[in-house]
């Protein structure tokens, strides 16, 4: 048994790595809202692969939601294979690359930057390629990052691109997002509970994870890195998606995971779990201790011991997204364990993925 | 055995309803052309649910690579749960809604046309809620759609989107577009092929299915209905996102269905392919008698016996979407009468889902 793969040991210096990256990243805070004061972008475009495409989803809705700027989510093959030219007046393009080696990412933000368009790179590494392109580099401080599977850079990008929300000129404060390693800590008491819990999916083949809004990334990392290290065939889905069609899959003992994250959609979630238990899912529900609705309702759930801090004026789910895919991650890193496999090494994967 | 579906029914009525489509919209196609002739968007937000949100994932890699205007798949939860402004300037928004009724879409379309956006319906029903929202309307002309399942209504509304790239000055003539009917009645002669193969598929449980560019909207839409008439866990992938963490799934006699389209994509799914093979995987591809490349390599492939025109100035995939998702439509027919299910009636859906 793999007691301590690289993968749970990088799960557990969360906390460290987000107060690094809190840290050093002020004086590029500052360099961006000094740039963005007068004229902000008309549109973001995200480009990324992997892991950090699911931090880059996440910081669509975010963006999004507190700055009221369109965001799109790159088709790097727009540029890469068909060689189209995209009209980039007034945008912002961000390249979101843990390894900073990410041959598509790298071409999309030199593109970019020929094309006039505005340009930030997020990456973990201060050395890469990437690091070379944009006009504004905001680097995530989570030290090497050695497992295949990727985690405390994943929670890195994300604090990111609130960094950046923050720049653009959303009501987050700067004190909001310097609760986020303590939250990180928090939810990393949870992994007793989780190790616990794994066993129970030893036999799982596929399954369902469903989020909405600021947590439906993290429907799709987590799927992601339960297909990357337990070979589950993991489907992700928003809550309104999943009603539009896959819910037929669901019959009893069908294995669903949900992020119960409070505030606007909590209504939308509440509504597929009723519908979840009258089809007689096996459910998994991840939660944190202030959201008492569904933390009560749910006798199978992994809450988070904190309360997620309210920031006014921003939705309440806003800073949930960190310590709730915690328990996701050492959910993987466990059952992988349970199932005999190695975390840190998947079949077919290499760290660094090169694709055009 | 439920020989004839509604979904089969439907499935064998494309040629027909595209005809009568492309027949219906050119006034539509006029209006949408002079109104953009001195001034295009800036940028596009395309809002869907379910299949029509698959149509809008073609429009998206349709859109960008032909006409070079940014395009962005909307989240509606921003507007309809976080109730968040966007700033829409310049901005054309398409709502998509077979039934008109989706409550999402239209409140999205409703709050656009307020904020001053220019707007677009794409709809199968004159006589919808949608119908009534935007300055425009590109109606499909399907005829009602009776199954659950939607198949006619999808390339519909596909076509209504090279419609509007045209209107918006892509190098994409109505000659071009005027070949739709015809290469979709042969993609219907794959019908007697694809029932015998449907077999092989019958205690399947779970898959993937891979396509990439204009195709990667049809690796979704397979997905879709796959899990919806024949209760398959069916994943979708870019083939390269797939190569980012998900083909670790893949071990010997592990079902992939593949697009194998034609042109600048080839290359990234040919390499693939090679994977795959070396995995053992076990591989379905779907491709056309004119790309002898794919044609020739594989021999699980289910072939469009018609070579699908190339148009000048534009990729070679250009044709290919309405063609290729033919005999996967065929595929989940066939595999749900295989597997004893109505594809007409998925367990848990009904034919208009209202989610916000």
């Amino acid at each position: 048994m793999r007691t301590n793969s690289l993968m749970l040991r990088e799960i557990r210096e969360q906390p460290q790595a987000l107060a690094r990256t809190l840290t050093s990243a002020q004086s590029v805070v500052q360099e961006l809202k000094k740039r963005f004061a007068t004229r902000r972008p008309r549109l973001i475009i995200l480009v990324a692969r992997g892991t950090s495409d699911n931090a880059a989803l996440f910081g669509r809705y975010l963006l999004e939601v507190s700055t009221g700027i369109p965001v799109s989510l790159a088709a790097p093959s727009i540029l890469t294979v068909y060689r189209s030219k995209l009209d980039l007046k007034d945008t912002l393009v961000v390249g979101i690359s843990q390894s900073g080696e990410s041959t598509d990412t790298n071409y999309v933000l030199e593109w970019a930057a020929k094309a006039g368009a505005a340009t930030l790179g997020i990456t973990n590494r201060a050395r890469s390629s990437l690091a070379k392109i944009p006009d504004h580099l905001l680097l995530v401080k989570a030290g090497p990052e050695r497992s295949v599977a990727a985690t405390k850079t994943y929670t890195g990008q994300m604090l990111a691109l609130y960094l950046l929300a923050h720049a653009l000129g959303a009501r987050i404060r700067m004190r909001d997002l310097q609760r986020l390693p303590e939250l990180a800590a928090k939810a990393l008491e949870t992994e007793p509970e989780v190790a616990e819990r794994a066993e129970r999916y030893r036999f799982m083949r596929y399954g369902v994870v469903v989020g909405r809004g600021l947590n439906y990334a993290n429907a799709f990392e987590l799927a992601l890195k339960l297909m990357e290290t337990c070979y589950v065939v993991a489907e992700r889905f928003s809550s309104a998606d999943f009603l539009h069609g896959p819910i037929a899959l669901v019959e009893p003992s069908f294995p669903v995971f949900l992020y119960a994250s409070p505030g606007p959609v909590w209504r939308s979630l509440k509504e597929i779990l009723d519908r979840l238990e009258a089809l007689q899912a096996e459910l998994l529900v991840f939660t944190d201790r202030g959201h008492r609705e569904a933390y009560a309702a749910r006798r199978r759930a992994i809450v988070v011991p904190e309360a997620v801090p309210v920031c006014p004026g921003m939705p309440e789910d806003l800073l949930t997204p960190i310590p709730y895919i915690i328990p996701g991650q050492l959910l993987a890193a466990y059952l992988a364990r349970e199932k005999g496999l190695n975390p840190d090494r998947p079949r077919s994967l290499q760290k660094v993925t090169l694709t055009l």
